[in-house]
């Protein structure tokens, strides 16, 4: 399937390295059995199926690089794993700016996509910039581009965009990627245990250190993530009361690393203490990568089939899909 | 409700005290809001609607003592709470023994549970002493009493014991008690959690740290244990080999908590790896009485209903239940 | 010794408990065997020979209230220990403020202090009212009462002020509290051994959450406290840039206790990794009151012995003693 | 210097990788910057200055195979590090064997030793083959070869060996290394931290797990490897009873890796509770490795410089220097 991606952040650099690892693998590994895989196939799409066709960003040293360099370009600090990508023969081109003209630019992406035959479009920039994620979406629109969002703007939950891309038998796929396996997919299911025990929550904490983009970010304010974290555990009201949360501890040494400390204090019968601490540690990016696979060939599959609009399967793959709070 | 006990070790200790604990509770606290209780009634008894009404023991300190006061007897290291517990007028009798008359302790244990007009009886012993499972089993099938065996070993699992408690209309609850919040159920969630995601288990490991008799006594063998421990993991035979159980490490200075420490080394997107390492540290007597609690209110509102046999609601709160190998 | 207190927060309410909890100990243990205390005796003054005479405080629920209740008083919210803290006779006056007259409030409070004749008084209020510390110094020359500043403020590093204290043959010992046993000595105590061994630092990162009033202020900056807490790991510059603290993470469950985690990432032999991980969890104000009750007791012996200015056997116990920069 | 080798395990497959290591270093860093290294130079030679001349072994898949393959033959599991191991031309040859000709085994060695121009023979041969130690000690002394003895087993606490050597102005360097950066010294460490601030010591406990043949082996026994671990925590007898130490769990998982868990709990002012959890994990081989390095090269200088017998400064180094209890 061919891929085209704007915003070549370490997330990009996890995906093109993956797939090339799994080719890699392929000779000797079963499909079934690939590490650290969910889907190995969806829809006669193997998770080395993807073709990237076009690249967009405004970093200096992306723009004009190929692909195969730019992944590699400061600041993404994504590992280098053990696999080779070979030349890509696709330069990352000139991405939209804020302050240049709105329909140009749509219109140069949108003949950029057409060209180079994308069938899904990935939209994966910082966090924020929601007039660039709403450029892309009519640029694929404008192609007949499927659009996959990995960041918390209002993209799949705008309906009346998410209408026209219906209408255009265009699959539209997100807001927001759930990790493959986070802090907060975690620290539920342990306070899930908790409650489904009959064990009573007296106190909690979370917090999260990581030295990427996202963590720099996103480090200074964080009262929106919070209340977006405590969201995710999935507790009551009372519950969350009693959780308190550190989103983003900013560690610069520990690059695209994530090191989460969850401590769960509990009680028991006749209130003796139980007391939970845990530490995670995974790799951020390869956290993104691993729902982003699913996400970009569920959107192929769909537009394959002319089916437009939001792709059910993908639900438990986001934060807020259509219908949830934007 | 009426209740008996075969062996007033920890477990007791922490029935007992937990008992009053919510008895002074109740005044200041709705029902539904007790700490550490998954069920605050069943069938019209209340967590403290527990009256202690006979009770048998082997041990120089506790047989002849007042239950109040032999609760607190050594070997038992449970915690002392901040709570009374008042003289409750019942002396702790000599239990049966190995090389005794068999028909003899049967009926003076018989008469004993009649006279004190106990409705359930609760096999609380070391585990492994099968003879003593099955002499209080007799006494108590001849009383017409409920029982409710925490040890592993095979009392329930007994078809034709389990046959003659369903014909005398007598509930037969056992085999060895799931904890309440233990080590397997956590480590089961999160590898659930792992597979559940599509990750790869690289390996794991287990162990288990305690003070009291239980980590004594089997701290050397634990073959047994250690499969059992596997097997309530709950994973596939293959995910079994990659775990390490370590399951009794015997730490005097603990007493009666239990700490454990668990390890989950995982592969997800392009192979990066993620880690898990859990520490989890609780009264490893309160995890016992949390589920006993429930065992003997289940075993004494189906008696008060002339029901016999298993239980099913007691089923998710054992490790053996009927039907599971013996 | 005579003791008065200016600012009755979470250190006084550990040091008022433990002189008691120390006298109950003291007719079942040997002096040399206190649990917790480094020096049983200093120049006769034993551990539980502190007589408190006086209190000063601004705090409504705690001005007029007598010492043995004020201690409990909010904020503060160090635990209630299983000791009976018996009337104190000493009713806690107001304090100064900043906007007072402050000759006026100066003399007030050294008449206070000569009437109830103080030896040695506690400067123990919130940092960063350096105005207060000087008007509490003032008062304490003036009265002929040593002085002992528990705060980062600039006291005893003020060369005029100890010069004067000197020549007025009366102790003045700070500043700031070194810890008992604090993330600062256990982090540098590993960080030396990884050099002393020839191990290279990769990096690391300490961060201490705690719920008192002390986290809840210094949450928001910190700057400061980041570089006063880089500088007590006593590592080269080299080496502080590849260490991340995070000085105060406010979490208020965790009322008066202090939990830290620190991370070591090293290389040994041929550039393999070495991993340490440690979580620290203390009662913050034990360690402030492990600190005092000797500095108390080293000012009030050299009141005694009529030897004035600073106190060398207190360096050890100090941040910031004399000399170093304010 | 010309080294020989005697026994072609972890330790070894360590040592020849890190100086390929390092030589590839030496063009980029300086000298007192290589990572993991405490002495860069011992008498000139620098830590990438070691020949490997001739080595031992009875192992099938080893004996027979250039060096440059044999340390990574079966049962060694360290880790293959990213650099190359060019082929040393030194075949494997066939080690001593208990049952053999002891003479002859002696005289086939010695004179290998000598046509190799040994300059210091390593003994680095699983525990407990006292023999076998013995033998290569004869040979390397009727050789003119100083010997290093990584093991426990008596060698350089011979008095008698000791003295032949010291005649023969040959030095004699043992017995058992101590860890570049091992739990002892870690735990001792805190443990002193904990008495030289006055806190008391309740109760602590040490476990290491790793998945070598040191851990395999060592895992039904242990007792002396308890009491040893015990003495390396240089705590006074009482302290050593509040210590439970678990030396070896063997987990297949980790192969060469060593994980340690250290639990402290003590009592600071007040009797208020201080819990230190700590782990640390390390590459078990690289720790002897990292030692090594200094030893052999002590031993080669000093027999540059005809001077016989014990090398003092290698004293800190092993935890068992002669003068220590056999």
């Amino acid at each position: 399937m061919n891929l085209a991606i704007a915003g070549v952040g370490n997330n990009i650099t996890a995906l093109v390295q993956g797939v090339y690892y799994y080719q890699a693998l392929a000779s000797t590994h079963p499909q079934a059995d690939l590490p650290g895989i969910r889907r190995p196939v969806i829809d006669d799409i193997p998770v080395d199926g993807l073709d990237f066709v076009a690249a967009y960003d405004v970093t200096a040293g992306k723009v004009g690089a190929d692909l195969a360099e730019a992944i590699f370009a400061a600041p993404n600090n994504y590992p280098r794993l053990e696999v080779r990508v070979p030349t890509q023969n696709v330069v990352v081109e000139q991405g939209v700016v804020e302050d240049g003209d709105r329909d140009e630019q749509i219109e140069r992406i949108a003949k950029s996509l057409s060209e180079a035959q994308a069938e899904v479009l990935l939209y994966s920039l910082p966090a924020g910039r929601k007039w660039a994620a709403e450029m892309y979406a009519e640029a694929a629109l404008a192609a007949g581009v499927a659009l996959v969002n990995c960041t918390p703007d209002v993209i799949a939950r705008d309906r009346a965009l998410l209408a026209r891309y219906t209408e255009a038998n265009l699959p539209l796929v997100g807001d927001d990627l759930a990790s493959h396996f986070g802090t907060s997919v975690v620290h539920k299911s342990l306070l899930k245990l908790l409650a489904d025990r009959g064990l009573t929550l007296t106190s909690s904490y979370q917090f999260n250190l990581g030295g990427n983009q996202d963590f720099q970010n996103l480090n200074a304010g964080g009262t929106e993530k919070k209340q977006s974290k405590l969201n995710a555990l999935s507790v009551g009201a009372e519950a969350q009361q009693k959780v308190h949360m550190m989103p983003f501890g900013y560690v610069p040494q520990l690059a695209d690393q994530k090191v989460a400390h969850l401590n769960i204090e509990g009680m028991g019968w006749a209130g003796t203490p139980i007391t939970v601490d845990l530490k995670l540690k995974v790799q951020d990016s390869s956290n993104a990568a691993g729902v982003i696979i699913d996400l970009v060939r569920f959107a192929a599959a769909r537009r394959r089939a002319q089916q437009g609009g939001f792709v059910d399967e993908a639900s438990s793959l986001l934060k807020s899909p259509p219908g949830t709070p934007a």
